[in-house]
């Protein structure tokens, strides 16, 4: 195979462009190099303690001779994708899908029109919404997310996607992704780090653009998972249907649950903003070896939002990062990256 | 980054032999290089329908031109593992562990010693253990594969999976892979698809060995998994314990439903030998373009074994290949593969 392909009869431009298109093996990268890439790849951060912990951490991890070099198959990045990759607030983006599918399902189902929680996201009552208890939003979230195929629900909610407009910033929610971040998932994949999205949200639902909007395929999608059913369709398809039953819930502790069921492995480096990514982080942390834990602090109201309540921002109930978060973070040494400080823009529009 | 690595300071041998062991691009590749490529990769096969279907596949499927031209992203392959990728009678190898695993279990525990199915095991009287039944299987299963850390687990069934040998053949199970379905998953990986293991086995004792025995790894492989819980050790070392809680029973239309759920596309190619890969296989046939279903036949008793019914062998109940699933196969255009026919050898040490 590589006799033939490094024959005569291969043009040598072809062969250097395609070459070019690929990964670069770490072994071949000098620690100068990784510097100028870092310079290049991370343009959007500030010179600082944080984007310092993620070249540092990549260097250790791949230079061969660092006696904290990992084998690039072991490379295992996770990233929350809620306050972490993109706009959480004011609503996370898949709880504004199922919140706007709930007119289009008691269209099919009239019977849930008067009952609760359907009625109170009828009446549009921004202040009643708001007060919805997680249970109340559990049913929400399990009446739009299944009761269909898996096709139909991707059909569905990738039209919604497209649709769909931030209030705020009158954008697509897939423009509303944090530079900085797309960078760092870009400079880890080109350092052989296997990038995953690991969410409290809809695992369907995050896997949908995930290859689009931050490179990553629905394979290292991991997130709240509901059950599928194999059935046959009244043609004889085969066909997996959506199932009202929990299978995943992948936040706090079922991070780490999750990461071990999809995944298998521990993972490097993690990246969090709230206290749902706490036990993720923790778990990294507890490996061996060089590990990066960072989370981001929504401390910039001016461009994007300020919330926590560490540090004694605004506690928004989207998005907790508590002051006990914060001081886990100080005592673990967890890098936590200012958005006001450490990002030089927050959108790839800025 | 690529200028810096095709500058003057990097040595060109060095470069070359890097080069060599990456995966080369599809769009370099001929169909003359393909012909040749599978010459020698599928050295184990004989000319014959199964290895043609094989070439065919790859053909279509990675060629720019054909209008059956796969984008590398979506190229996901999946194979059962017990009787499709290594030995599988007279008992699933992670069977074999968990009730090898029952006197250590009883040890631990003592009042187990007088409880079914642990006393029948414990008795040694293999016509009786033949007799269990599948909830027999089931409790001794959930004992033996849970109740602690996923590190403990993967340290004990690593060392059982070092030291286990075979009755028949007196050699590692780890041996007792068939060779040219080894060059299957190579061939397909040269080609850029992505290989998986589907296995009703249990996923932790699947990925055990998965990366060196067969370069799939762990986050490659999908099988029959337990809940786990995330805690705090004695020491406040966050662990992962092994509940017994079926989260994913992976065999049969749970084949179909463990794909959507870990890797959340449809695979191009599957491969299985009983009733219990029938939905994958349909599940992939379903899709659209040209897809690859193949079924292992053991009709092979002196090399290997003979048992089906499929075709008049002997039923064993392991690894049912029905007549009916044959009937299917040939309804569907599924390929049968005859391991007496198709495989000029069946394993490495041949």
């Amino acid at each position: 195979m590589k006799t033939h392909v490094f024959g005569a009869h291969v043009d040598r431009r072809v062969l250097l462009s395609s070459f070019a298109a690929l990964p670069l093996p770490a072994l071949l990268r000098s620690t100068a190099a990784l510097a100028q890439d870092a310079g290049s790849t991370l343009a959007s951060w500030n010179d600082g303690a944080a984007k310092q912990a993620i070249i540092d951490f990549v260097r250790v991890t791949t230079d061969r001779s660092s006696p904290k070099f990992v084998p690039p198959p072991e490379r295992i990045a996770t990233f929350d994708q809620d306050g972490t990759l993109w706009v959480e607030h004011p609503m996370y983006t898949f709880v504004t899908y199922c919140l706007e599918r709930v007119p289009i399902l008691v269209k099919a189902k009239p019977g849930l029109k008067e009952v609760e929680p359907f009625k109170t996201v009828l009446s549009g009552n921004q202040d009643e919404i708001a007060k919805l208890t997680t249970p109340d939003l559990e049913k929400i979230l399990a009446a739009t997310l299944t009761g269909m195929t898996v096709e139909e629900f991707k059909a569905e909610a990738t039209k919604w996607l497209d649709a769909a407009r931030h209030p705020r910033w009158n954008r697509s929610y897939t423009e509303l992704i944090y530079q900085p971040m797309l960078e760092v998932l870009r400079f880890l994949r080109a350092n052989d780090y296997k990038t995953y999205i690991v969410t409290g949200g809809g695992q369907d639902f995050a896997r949908m653009g995930s290859e689009k909007i931050y490179g990553i395929p629905p394979e290292q999608v991991v997130g709240t998972a509901s059950a599928t059913k194999y059935e046959y369709d009244k043609d004889g398809r085969p066909t997996l249907f959506k199932e009202p039953k929990l299978m995943l819930f992948d936040d706090f502790g079922g991070k780490a649950e999750g990461i071990h069921l999809m995944i298998g492995r521990r993972p490097y480096a993690a990246f969090g903003n709230s206290t749902g990514d706490q036990q993720m982080l923790e778990y990294t942390g507890a490996g061996d070896g060089a590990r990066l834990m960072m989370l981001v602090l929504h401390d910039d109201a001016q461009r994007e939002y300020a919330y926590g309540p560490a540090q004694g921002l605004p506690d928004t109930k989207v998005g907790t990062f508590t002051q006990a978060l914060y001081d886990e973070a100080k005592k673990d040494g967890w890098t936590v990256i200012s958005m006001k400080n450490d990002w030089k823009r927050i959108f790839a529009f800025d």
